[in-house]
């Protein structure tokens, strides 16, 4: 399957690094924990961090119901999310061959609002279990009162692209003698120790989702 | 020394995360390998992941002269551009409260373009000591037809802010008995075995500053 090649969502320079199938552009939602999005209030841009859950053809993301953002987007204008995923860094003999393997979607679209109370605490869990894995069915469910001062929104994954680079620096021939170390440095997220609230009785052990950090998503 | 703190860049929620003063902001662009750049074409917004470097008052961005992003930038539109830090996942008891831990500078302006070679010299250079100190000095250094390739424009950091997260989730009273882990899970970027280029020569070694990445940076 494949997302809508439109004039903005086609890549203008490097397009072999493009693709507009929905598995690579899945493979990097479903890996990614964060999204940029960015609008415009009529007079100025905004790219801000948030949250998402990626779920069938669209993305969810939630916040307070006065969030700016959200507001923004719940009215229906025109926004992109980006995702994108450091892979490491790529280092050439020379300054100007310097580079970094990544991979990023970007997605344009205008979202919607979730109203209905059931499926925004579905968006709610979504978001939860895609950062973690079987979160959701530990926690405490989102009450409707809690879900009443939620906007949701969904947004479309339909017109959009991914780009992708990887290997080693693309070189100039006359640089190769040169000595200087030239390579790649892979970079991932990596997680630390897990550091338990105040109060949280012994009893309570570590769960997997958060043991084996980042797990595979299925 | 403070930014200017515009109404676009005032946090309307959560004020208590926001930081105005310059040293909060660079600790974060010092750290940050990459931002996010928005902006518009006039009809739709863009959002794309690129290389900069803070110097001074300025964001140094670069690419090919026939980027997209970058002419516009050059032409002179309002754009944001957007660097964030996640520092970890917060568990909390009950599925409302999970959030994570960030530091995100959001910085609004216009660009310009840098015609001057050995300012665009700087820059380059600047960009590629910014992901790896001491960097420029080690390899072939940009020839005035590689600059003249290049599109470099400075982007100003000075209306703007931070925002910052840290700590344990906040918690409904009541879900403080349920026996559900929660707590944070620290996340860093961590580097993996470097990968030689082919044809490098034995002789060699590896730099300190891809054996030893990340760095504090001075």
């Amino acid at each position: 399957m494949e997302v809508v090649q439109s004039p903005r969502s086609t890549l203008r320079r490097k397009k072999e690094r493009g693709r507009h199938d929905r598995r690579s552009i899945d493979a990097i939602l479903d890996e990614g924990l964060f999204c940029h999005v960015g609008f415009t209030d009529g007079d100025s841009i905004f790219v801000l961090p948030m949250a998402y859950a990626p779920v069938d053809d669209q993305l969810f993301l939630h916040g307070a119901s006065g969030n700016h953002l959200l507001r923004r987007l719940a009215s229906g204008v025109e926004a992109c999310v980006t995702v994108t995923l450091v892979d490491g860094l790529v280092f050439a003999r020379s300054a100007f061959h310097h580079s970094m393997n990544y991979r990023s979607v970007v997605l344009f679209g205008t979202a919607h609002s979730i109203t209905d109370l059931e499926m925004k605490r579905r968006a709610v869990l979504a978001i939860v279990d895609h950062v973690a894995p079987g979160r959701s069915v530990d926690v405490r469910t989102p009450s409707d009162a809690e879900l009443r001062s939620t906007l949701v929104v969904s947004f479309p994954i339909v017109e959009g692209s991914a780009k992708v680079r990887t290997g080693g620096p693309i070189e100039e021939a006359g640089d190769l003698e040169l000595p200087v170390w030239a390579g790649q440095l892979p970079l991932h997220l990596q997680s630390g120790e897990p550091i338990p609230d105040d109060g949280l009785g012994e009893q309570v052990p570590i769960p997997p989702y958060v043991a084996n950090f980042p797990q595979r998503r299925p």
